[in-house]
């Protein structure tokens, strides 16, 4: 059902049901990549949204997307299926069409993160990066036409890298700070999306594009209110294929998701 | 349709078409973990082997697996179903059941990888090992039972962990050789088993065991024949959550196989 906050993450990833185990919704044109379709993050906010409907657990622990077509904005459908519920986990599908033809297919799991108590143990840091008022924004709120996605989402980066400015300077890793832009906070279903929002870095190595093929974001911890502190890294492209890592730490310096992509440079 | 090979890994991935989009096999209790069920990848391996056979592109490409049930050994089903046949890469999925209750439930993604001839730009090292003959065999040719698996792969070390002696170190690193025992090289799809075939390095910490849910393994090249340098990290053991990361080098010092899983601590 349509939610009632005005945030556009809910607006545009809310589905309506219109029989068992199908969804409708219009993929919306805000929150567009460069080339000018829906953004695969948001694909897989809109197949979790409708699954999350069906499962009794609230929060996305693990998602896997395979990117089938591009996802052009309009009327859409979701078809779900339940593969098992659990006490302490549930599973489940997501096929979001356009016309008949698969857009995406996500495979999900969900708990309740808030009743995990087991061990912790965490071998690496958040990224060390200023203030996020003592970073620059790198859009500096001019939208890269027709990537209306920059409207939605928020940068500050300790400086401009090359492939920001359009000048690729041969690294494969960032850090930088990332927040809706309307003021909405992160949940596991929002990072979902986050952990895809940001340009693949691998256009440092001055590549002209990247298309996901496949995208598995693991949400760690329900995230606190305010900035996410971003880390991503390509380290292998090869034969034209790239993995992209992207990890995500809130303020309070605790890992809150991670994912990785693999694409293909066209 | 049963191999004619006399190799473990394909005698005991092969399933028998009984309908459209349907097989049977046996779940083999030749790759049984401590468990004393049958090892992730290998359930992997299994419904990969039948996607093959529906699939115009001969290599897995990347394969996304989510754990339901423990996998007992006895008679099983796969069922398929296509989900965009392109021209360069096809998607399907698999559902393995046993007594109509899922198992493992897979979405893969097949290429043609001999036909990949983008760039490459590497940005790491394999791992750094003596070579196989001047390392250590860690189970000594003995089978811990009930894991018969230990007795289809087999590792070399520069010295035995703690964690494969019963006393966890503190580590939750490792680097290590590793085949098939029976002298089967390694293809794409027997990638997809051995990135889940070793103990999980966070038995390091001293954890009792470790449950996966989720597993996502990216195949970078076909591999070289030869012993397979592998390199596993868990860097964020939270609330009793693991990722995993695994990686496969050739002989040839090439990258063949990335994976991450998501597990949970009992």
């Amino acid at each position: 059902m349509p939610t009632t906050t005005n945030y556009a993450f809910d607006t545009d990833t809310a589905s309506t049901p219109v029989g068992p185990h199908e969804f409708e919704l219009e993929l919306s044109d805000r929150w567009n990549t460069m080339g000018g379709t829906a953004n695969g993050g948001y694909l897989i906010a809109i197949c979790l949204q409708a699954l999350r409907a069906e499962l009794p657990h609230p929060d996305v622990l693990s998602a896997s997307a395979h990117y089938l077509r591009p996802g052009t904005n309009g009327p859409a459908r979701i078809r779900t299926d339940l593969a098992r519920i659990g006490r302490r986990t549930a599973t489940g599908q997501a096929i979001l069409t356009r016309d008949d033809r698969e857009i995406i297919r996500v495979l999900a799991t969900f708990t309740d993160l808030s009743k995990a108590t087991g061990q912790t143990v965490v071998r690496n840091t958040p990224p060390e990066l200023p203030a996020p008022d003592d970073c620059v924004n790198p859009l500096r709120g001019i939208t890269p036409s027709p990537a209306t996605i920059a409207e939605r989402v928020e940068f500050r980066m300790p400086q401009i890298p090359g492939y920001w400015r359009g000048t690729p300077g041969g690294t494969s890793a960032a850090e930088f700070w990332m927040r809706f832009a309307d003021g909405r906070n992160a949940d596991p279903l929002a990072l979902a999306l986050l952990v895809d929002a940001a340009m693949p870095v691998v256009f440092d190595l001055g590549v002209p594009g990247s298309s996901t093929i496949e995208l598995t974001v693991h949400i760690r911890r329900r995230p606190a209110p305010g900035w996410l502190a971003c880390r991503v890294t390509t380290n292998y492209l090869i034969d034209g294929f790239h993995e992209e890592d992207f990890e995500i730490w809130d303020s309070t310096g605790t890992l809150v998701a991670q994912s990785r992509q693999l694409a293909l440079i066209p």
